[in-house]
């Protein structure tokens, strides 16, 4: 990105470019409550407040920058600032510079709002510090039960409850968030594509059809540690051996089953030596399909699969849901008008998670889709033209515009 | 352990219980340079000043604690306090606590050494921090190029060099120590069995004859970085899948080759997220086997079977050396005086390399097992009967006595 677009737009990018390098993985890590999270806080009050408008922090962590009065059938937009560890520029960030930029492209112009209108920034979009995607969103509209999210753990064994209350925010009261919930009125998120969708189509922009049914579970591999020299190979009971044949059986299995994603990104060998047969492994399955029954059955096709490999290996393994995310289908009687206000834009599907679709089945939600020429995400090679985030953001400035003009009374908002 | 066997004996082993314990693998993380090493370091020095010797620290950072004045012909004994990342209790401590107590009980008795004598503790002996094994020994004897080990790194990225600046080690001076080689008449490492052999044997002791030759090799993975949902899978280029391929591919190679042993127990994924199809992996891949060349073709057996899994998987993969240990022949000539002082012990091949076996080319060095009833090392669950270990000790202070008594002409020492 350069910072010399028309207009100073998607300057916001470039302002947050040094936010959370990841010098090992490449691209950004950019957890909740960590440095580079504390920072893109800073930076997004600070950008909110220069265009005039008024920053609350929710009780579950989310930002909410609103023009004019909190209140309710507001016109919501926004999206997260949180990364993949090595993730790229514009997942989470383009939906929020882009907010930023049309909200500010309404104010410059003296446009007068008949409801209210916030700029969100959801927090841990990305599951990347406790486990589990969008849980600002799953919190606030409790669908994660706020007992069993106080007791998530990072990497070092922090709970989200202690991680809340170091940043300020009381544990006890995350959680389902009616007041913030009953406000808003329609919910607009802007993202960058995370697949080819677009580039296959030739169209810069699209608004959202549904999303998959996906999630994640913990596979948790046990054995024998032992010494790597003096463990014959048929006296050894290897767990990463049992992980390496089930990660082959996690793949077999996803390519069996027609449109069917399943991955393993994440592994955690303990205790991780050169010269030591591991005792136990843990590695993360994200898994995805078309329909809820479709991901069931993929998963369950794994399990036995993976029980299978473990046959004679003198491992075994336990297989725990750590989240759960039904088939979204975004409503036609919100995205058509949409669609229609743009003057058409094709639909998509998604295979990636949104605090939208968390939102979906509450309040009436829509996704705009900006092209990715690459089709990469989730890595420092993901990538947005310029003239393609520009046009999202005018995209954004007209929804808004066209929404926000008429006094709708809520009932009629489907 | 427990504190109260006979005069006090193997009490070090409880007095360093609770240092560097691991509350996530188990056992005991105790690294060069980290804070369980550096108090590990103090027990030490405190430990044999009590017995009356003097410890200096070498080059190296090695510790050589002196009864008597530092001299040529030195008898000396002793092992390494560090561990691997959730290791047991005896690999390495009982060397050095049965060490101290053969030497108290000497000195507690007005025996008189004619030579010169040294309890040793070795750095890095696992390689657990900077990945080379033996490191404190391969420096002092060279048998690691001074300039390839300061620029190891650990895996925060910190180099050797700048660690032992850290630690009061002047960096410059790292490398071969003629002088420290020089004083050595007679090597002898007492340790705790890694295998099964002892059990086999139904024996409490045995002597080191040979060491298999060993070696680490990195095998890194390249793929593509991508989201994990939204890329399909004929379009991955998934290198955590292609390493899962080749770890079974390390697996059938070692089983193919009779008596060899190939693990993979540390694996680093990058960037490691449970949503992202990594970018690249790193397994560090331990092989080993009865001679130079077995293991020579091992690895190259495995590199093979690696390439073969590697077609059409998108992935490319580089393996390079990080270590290598050519098999070790303990000289008879000095082992069998100690069996006959011992009233005749079995010999034993070891699977486990360990610092006698990089001095025993260069002085007469020998090795005494005890028995490890499980034959579990590497692991918390490591083991060994208090009654095994006195004999233990009982057998060093009767070869110390044997070897201190009568002066001996170095060059008679074989």
């Amino acid at each position: 990105m350069t910072a010399t677009v028309a207009h100073g737009m998607l300057a916001g990018l470039d302002e947050i470019d040094a936010v959370g390098r990841d010098s090992r993985a490449g691209g950004y890590s950019r957890h909740l409550w960590q440095p580079a999270d504390f920072e893109l806080r800073s930076w997004f009050v600070e950008r909110a407040t220069r265009i005039g408008l008024a920053v609350e922090t929710d009780r579950n962590g989310n930002l909410w920058a609103w023009w004019g009065r909190p209140g309710p059938n507001a016109v919501v937009t926004g999206s997260h600032l949180d990364s993949v560890p090595g993730g790229g520029a514009f997942d989470g960030p383009l939906g929020v510079v882009s907010a930023l930029d049309a909200v500010a492209a309404l104010t410059a112009d003296g446009f007068r709002a008949s409801r209210p209108l916030a700029v969100v920034v959801f927090a841990e979009e990305e599951g990347s510090r406790f486990g589990v995607a969008c849980l600002g969103s799953r919190l606030m509209t409790g669908a994660i039960d706020a007992d069993r999210a106080r007791g998530l753990t990072d990497a070092g064994g922090i709970t989200l409850a202690e991680a809340a209350s170091a940043a300020g925010i009381e544990a006890a009261r995350l959680g389902v968030d009616r007041e913030a919930l009953d406000r808003i009125g329609l919910f607009v998120e802007l993202h960058v594509e995370q697949g080819r969708g677009l580039v296959d189509l030739g169209r810069p922009l699209a608004l959202a059809s549904s999303i998959l049914a996906h999630g994640r579970w913990r596979l948790t591999f046990t054995g024998e540690g032992n010494h790597a020299g003096a463990t014959a190979m048929s006296d050894r009971r290897d767990p990463v051996l049992a992980a390496a044949r089930a990660i082959v059986a996690v793949n077999d299995a996803a390519v069996a089953s027609d449109g069917a994603r399943a991955t393993v990104g994440r592994i955690s060998v303990v205790p991780g030596a050169t010269n030591a047969i591991a005792s136990s492994v843990v590695a993360w399955l994200d898994a995805r399909a078309a329909t809820d029954a479709a991901t069931r059955a993929l998963v369950a096709d794994v399990a036995e699969r993976v029980e299978e490999c473990l046959v004679g290996s003198g491992c075994a393994v336990t297989i725990s849901e750590e989240s759960w995310s039904g088939v979204v289908e975004f409503d036609p009687g919100v995205s058509t008008p949409l669609a229609t206000t743009l003057g058409g834009l094709p639909s998509l599907a998604s295979g990636a998670g949104h605090d939208a679709g968390i939102l979906a089945g509450l309040v009436p939600s829509a996704m705009l889709f900006v092209r990715n020429p690459t089709g990469v995400s989730h890595s420092p090679a993901e990538f947005a033209e310029t003239a393609d985030c520009l046009a999202g953001v005018t995209a954004l400035e007209r929804v808004l515009r066209s929404v926000l003009a008429v006094p709708v009374p809520r009932e009629t908002v489907p």
